[in-house]
């Protein structure tokens, strides 16, 4: 094991009729502006039962907070907070809104006058507007995090940030809220869980037992439920257990002492960003071809995640890695995620991902060593 | 899944050559209170690693807290700490130093005056000392939660406290202190960790899979490290492993949303305050009793486990049951713990156990109706 350092401190409130507990969580001093999206919480009621528990409040709202939250409109938010002397950040919503709220309480306490320079000059977060969350969409686990992910629309960039500073203070996790899920976004939230768990678990063995089967423990969850709340989206159970398990798979404690991946998130991306496709869809595509890419180096890993999530144990190594990958993809088809370029209409022109990440000098990968050519090499095998 | 709140601020720091850190975490503003045990950190170099880190900081020291820290010994830090207005608790030592400490800090703000009260009369804990830990023995998981244990001399009583307040700030966990452990607090720490999952793990299913299998994860690990530090107790990578594991099985995470039994603390408490027993020495005693007694009403986890944990799947319900209590004993048994009250030499009279938890009025288990016929029932199962 390697060593680390973890701290989490985000409070956890979940299940049914708990957003109720906002009001004992938020602080009444100042104003509080609540963040959310397009205004899905606007029909099923969220918003509605966000807003009964915080009467007597001062609460301001900024909507319409995008899938991959755009930079520019963020900085809208991060003036109306600065001007209405804002103190603390309620984003309700699913991780984009969670990570569009986390740069604006990062940006709004900002000394410098770009605040873009948090994502892309890696300027250090000194402080940040305390925030905390009301999930409804279980993925990204960025509801017990300091990860945040935010787009640029002029320059089409999708960067990432962490800090300490932007840890929600509380998340409130009612799975009921999920029920009225579109089905999409239901299957990206497991696919999303998924490849968050992999890009800290499908590295090379370091011996670190328990994180491994952390990590499994949630790759079997997911497996096994995924399916289940595609047929059943309204089975508080199921939606309980799918919603645990996605904060689980990304609130720093499987990556405990081992190494990390995270190629297929720095693809994806940039396939988010020129192509315009859902995060968790670029995830599907890019994940098997990696896999595939990288199964000499993998190998352990792969033969250890095949036998305890898949059971696949009979026959040679190469066998069983050609199992395990394909096992894989079809998971993610299974629950209706396409797993492949052409699917989506992107049939040339993709090595435009390959060169913007060379551009930025960053190789990826738990070696650091995927660079232009391996990138290339694996779109090539999820092209068609 | 039940509904259910968590929260763990502590920060880890995991690691060899880890101590140093505590320089950077520690505040300087006022007196540092270092409180440890019996003076084992000042013979495995602990002592020295702590003083040099924490040069030009203005430390007192109160040493000698014994394990299962007394309340009259606890008091005399109290007033210590409150003399020389310290401002920060050091705990280095293993978990009955973090409890003893955790209720110095606890004690010293406390408006009342009996302290005890926190303990007997479940006194509310509004303020604490900040406090954190070097830890030095992996056992109890008092590194990172709010539980604290602590026993009076004067009545032969030992009483356990929660508070969010006594969280370690920080705990500092370097597998190499644990190098020169006895053997016996190896495979105390091992039994300790063991159970510790057990009683929030062995209950009844509540459709939790993630829970159990980050429970069955920290089990799977016990059972395959164990061994493998009694045998190697200077081996780095499998010390990091027991540590890691041992702060994971007690600090809130798997307990989320399910039931919990604790009757086999319940009962092992007692033994320890009439006995004199290591508290883990208790628990290998009683828990297979308990298993053995309650096998019909915990029959759904019991066999889970034994397929999981023990890879027992043949035979008939009755006889898979049968195999995994055993299994079990064997477990602590291979250890060096023995499991039974007469290798403690204690032969009757222990039906002084129940008779002091029938006085509290307190019923244990998850169904809370453990009572004192069930208590000597389950004792008269672990006799001889």
């Amino acid at each position: 094991m390697e060593n680390f350092e973890y701290l989490n401190p985000t409070r956890i409130v979940f299940g049914k009729g708990t957003i109720a507990r906002v009001a004992g969580l938020v602080p009444k001093d100042r104003p509080v502006l609540m963040t959310y999206g397009g205004g899905s919480i606007k029909r099923n009621g969220v918003y509605e039962q966000t807003r009964a528990a915080l009467q007597g409040f001062d609460v301001r709202e900024f909507g319409g907070i995008e899938p991959n939250p755009r930079y520019e409109t963020l900085m809208q938010a991060v003036e109306l907070g600065r001007r209405e002397n804002v103190g603390f950040l309620l984003s309700v919503g699913g991780g984009s809104v969670l990570d569009g709220t986390k740069f604006i309480a990062a940006a709004m306490r900002f000394p410098g006058s770009e605040p873009w320079d948090i994502l892309a000059k890696r300027a250090k977060v000194e402080d940040a507007v305390p925030l905390g969350g009301i999930l409804t969409l279980p993925a990204t686990g960025s509801e017990s995090n300091g990860n945040a992910v935010v787009s640029r629309e002029s320059t089409r960039e999708k960067l990432a940030f962490y800090s300490e500073k932007v840890y929600p203070r509380f998340a409130i996790l009612d799975p009921e809220t999920t029920f009225t899920l579109p089905p999409r976004q239901t299957a990206n939230g497991v696919v999303d869980a998924f490849i968050h768990v992999m890009e800290q678990y499908m590295t090379y063995p370091v011996n670190a037992p328990l994180q491994d089967r952390q990590a499994e423990g949630i790759l079997l969850t997911l497996v096994e439920e995924g399916p289940k709340i595609m047929a059943q989206p309204d089975d508080y159970a199921t939606r309980a257990n799918i919603m645990w398990t996605a904060t689980q798979a990304l609130n720093g404690l499987i990556s405990c002492g081992v190494p990390q991946d995270w190629a297929t998130h720095g693809i994806g991306h940039e396939l988010t960003a020129l192509y315009g496709l859902d995060h968790a869809q670029t995830l599907a595509v890019v994940f098997p071809a990696l896999l595939q890419h990288q199964r000499a180096r993998k190998a352990g890993k792969i033969l250890q995640y095949a036998a305890r999530v898949w059971g696949i144990t009979e026959g040679g190594e190469e066998q069983r890695i050609d199992a395990a990958i394909a096992k894989t993809e079809a998971f993610f088809r299974s629950l209706g995620v396409k797993t492949r370029l052409s699917e989506y209409g992107i049939a040339e022109g993709y090595d435009e991902v390959a060169k913007r990440i060379g551009a930025r000098g960053s190789a990826l990968g738990e070696h650091g060593d995927i660079g232009p050519a391996e990138i290339n090499a694996i779109l090539a095998l999820c092209a068609a």
